[in-house]
């Protein structure tokens, strides 16, 4: 059974940006949208029944987390994620391996400002053929992650989309090296689909398109997944050391991408890059920034980010925004939040969390209706 | 104006246990009852729109700290502390003068541990017949508390009940040097009650019943403070090194109070002293205990507290109490708050927090129950 399904409601005039829906089993998303980080089954700060409130539609939880703690056999044993965490909207999870490889390599920011040099306290032992074997940071347990047990771990939490496993290169390394990454990346995601379709359990599979900063690869890797039975895209790996090289290779790998079938972007969802690349055709974007950000003191606003901890604002008893409709907003003043980011209570992490969340899916809301006007 | 008023609508026939109504301008609270702690202007991790539907009546603040931030004079800008925080329940805030002294003596329970050898990073300058001076913790800022300032912060902040400014002896004290700040601590609360008749605002005022563990101490002040136009009474200051002493002093010092007073016990409510000073005729709590026990991962039950922590709650896929109609007990299984627990999500706080509260609320209810029925 495959109730997945997406539908282009309609394409702009102006650009390859499209407004769609996505069906899954635990209901629609709407595209283009921002989707959520919530690693461990929850959002940080926001339990999922106040969650509910703040309309987002797709949550992304993080494999690698979910099999150290709590084990993706008791999830199985919960009657699957949605059901062990109460959340009945749709939940999309990695393969586990951005985490291991990530951990082992050090962030590509880290990487780059290193320039190759840093030293990570890495987790991963060794990759070969048949997978990568690493060390839990929880208790030092010995961990082996395969194409076919990150699949078979994502059929256990059950979430509506899951993805297969990939080796993430680092951003410093050689052609051949990269090549070889990619080759074997490709054997895993195969690897992955073969197993996930043996018993597809309702589940929709991404996959992932890699390539580094290489044009050629970029091409290559696009039309080789594209040409398998996945149910839609995600462009993973390194695209670029800052913006406009980032933009420039995913104009350049969206130009081989399938048009009827959904595109994620890993792990980008700032605004910037959301504005540069929905008209190259991307619909959904997972990122952490809101809610890292709110936990920082920053709240998203459509004019200029606030920092709560700017004294000006002590004396503002208005909402942070009067025409914002979010939970915070409807019920607190700029200065009592202010205070109690200054009185350091736990409070306000989550009360900016919901805000900085609600205005993301307002302004998925916004852009949705400005590419139906061809405006974007 | 004083729309104050205590209400008692039955004294059980087996103790002094007593059911009421205490009537404030924000409102009913039924006694015997619990206050919650909310020492910025929130409970912690819980905001205060989400705090309405636990239940809770009555919530602590305290004025050392909103001294320091926002500051007085801001809640006064802002319209009162309920208006500041969103709040429309009973607020009692204290003087400022426990933390000014704990925190210049260190607490009775660390300074019996060290037996008065500790030496404390006080913040504690000078103590004089006008006042104490004191510095910030936040800014290192000189700052003088006399009774006159304590209660015009305390009308500023515009609690529904205010305390008067007292001095919290050591534990560790001579006899003479206890008289003489039982003397002073008398003077000040006469002159913080002075000042605050002349504009009383509609606030009510509990003195603070001093004399440490000595019983002739304890019943002068209790003889002396009742003597005077307070709205209710707070048993302050150390009471015993432990409960047996504790409940002893207690026993003693309700003997020498007003029958048609409200009394309020500072700073206990752990369930056993709740059981041992309820009969003794003690009318409200305030405590930070469920809360803080909640963020440590301990969760209230009726039979047996429960730790979050524990292996064996990983797959106990029921709610905490399957009777409890708590927002978490509602929504979520205990292992999936072991689960958030583990993995250290904030979200957890907030939701052992909620059920802590709520569970203390419930707690009251059923005491009053039994007092009605002679039980208590």
């Amino acid at each position: 059974m495959n109730s997945f399904k997406f539908e282009i409601l309609h394409t702009s005039k102006k650009s390859k940006a499209r407004v769609g829906k996505i069906y899954t089993p635990h209901g629609i998303i709407d595209t283009p949208n921002f989707v959520a980080v919530g690693t461990n089954g929850t959002i940080k700060a926001i339990d999922n029944i106040k969650l509910n409130s703040i309309g987002l539609q797709l949550m992304f939880c993080n494999t690698y987390h979910l099999i150290l703690q709590p084990g993706s056999t008791l999830i199985k044993k919960a009657g699957g994620i949605h059901k062990f965490i109460n959340r009945n909207t749709p939940i999309i999870t990695d393969s586990g391996g951005f985490q291991v490889f990530s951990l082992a390599y050090g962030s590509v920011a880290s990487e780059l400002k290193s320039k190759g040099t840093k030293k990570v306290n890495s987790t991963l032992i060794k990759i070969t053929e048949d997978g990568a074997y690493f060390r839990s940071y929880r208790d030092g347990k010995k961990i082996f992650l395969s194409p076919e047990s990150s699949v078979q771990a994502q059929k256990d939490i059950a979430a509506d989309i899951i993805i297969p496993l990939d080796e993430l290169p680092p951003y410093h390394t050689d052609l051949k090296t990269l090549e070889e990454s990619l080759n074997r990346t490709h054997r895993w995601e195969k690897r992955s689909l073969d197993y996930h379709l043996k018993d597809r359990q309702n589940q929709a599979m991404y996959a992932v398109i890699h390539g580094g900063i290489n044009k050629g690869f970029r091409e290559k890797s696009a039309k080789y997944l594209s040409s398998l039975d996945f149910d839609g895209f995600a462009i993973g790996g390194s695209v670029g050391k800052n913006k406009i090289e980032m933009i420039e290779m995913l104009k350049f790998t969206m130009n081989h991408m399938p048009d009827k079938k959904p595109n994620h972007l890993l792990g980008i969802g700032d605004i910037a890059s959301l504005k540069a690349s929905i008209p190259l055709g991307l619909d959904t974007f997972d990122s952490s920034y809101p809610t890292k950000a709110a936990r920082h003191g920053l709240i998203l606003s459509k004019n200029k980010n606030i920092k709560l901890s700017r004294t000006k604002n002590a004396m503002n008893f208005s909402a942070i925004d009067e025409n914002c409709t979010c939970y915070t907003c409807q019920n607190y003043t700029l200065s009592y939040l202010h205070h109690l980011f200054k009185a350091k209570e736990l409070t306000v992490l989550s009360l900016a969390s919901i805000h900085n969340l609600h205005f993301m899916v307002e302004y998925m809301k916004d852009i949705r209706e400005k590419i139906l006007r061809d405006e974007i």
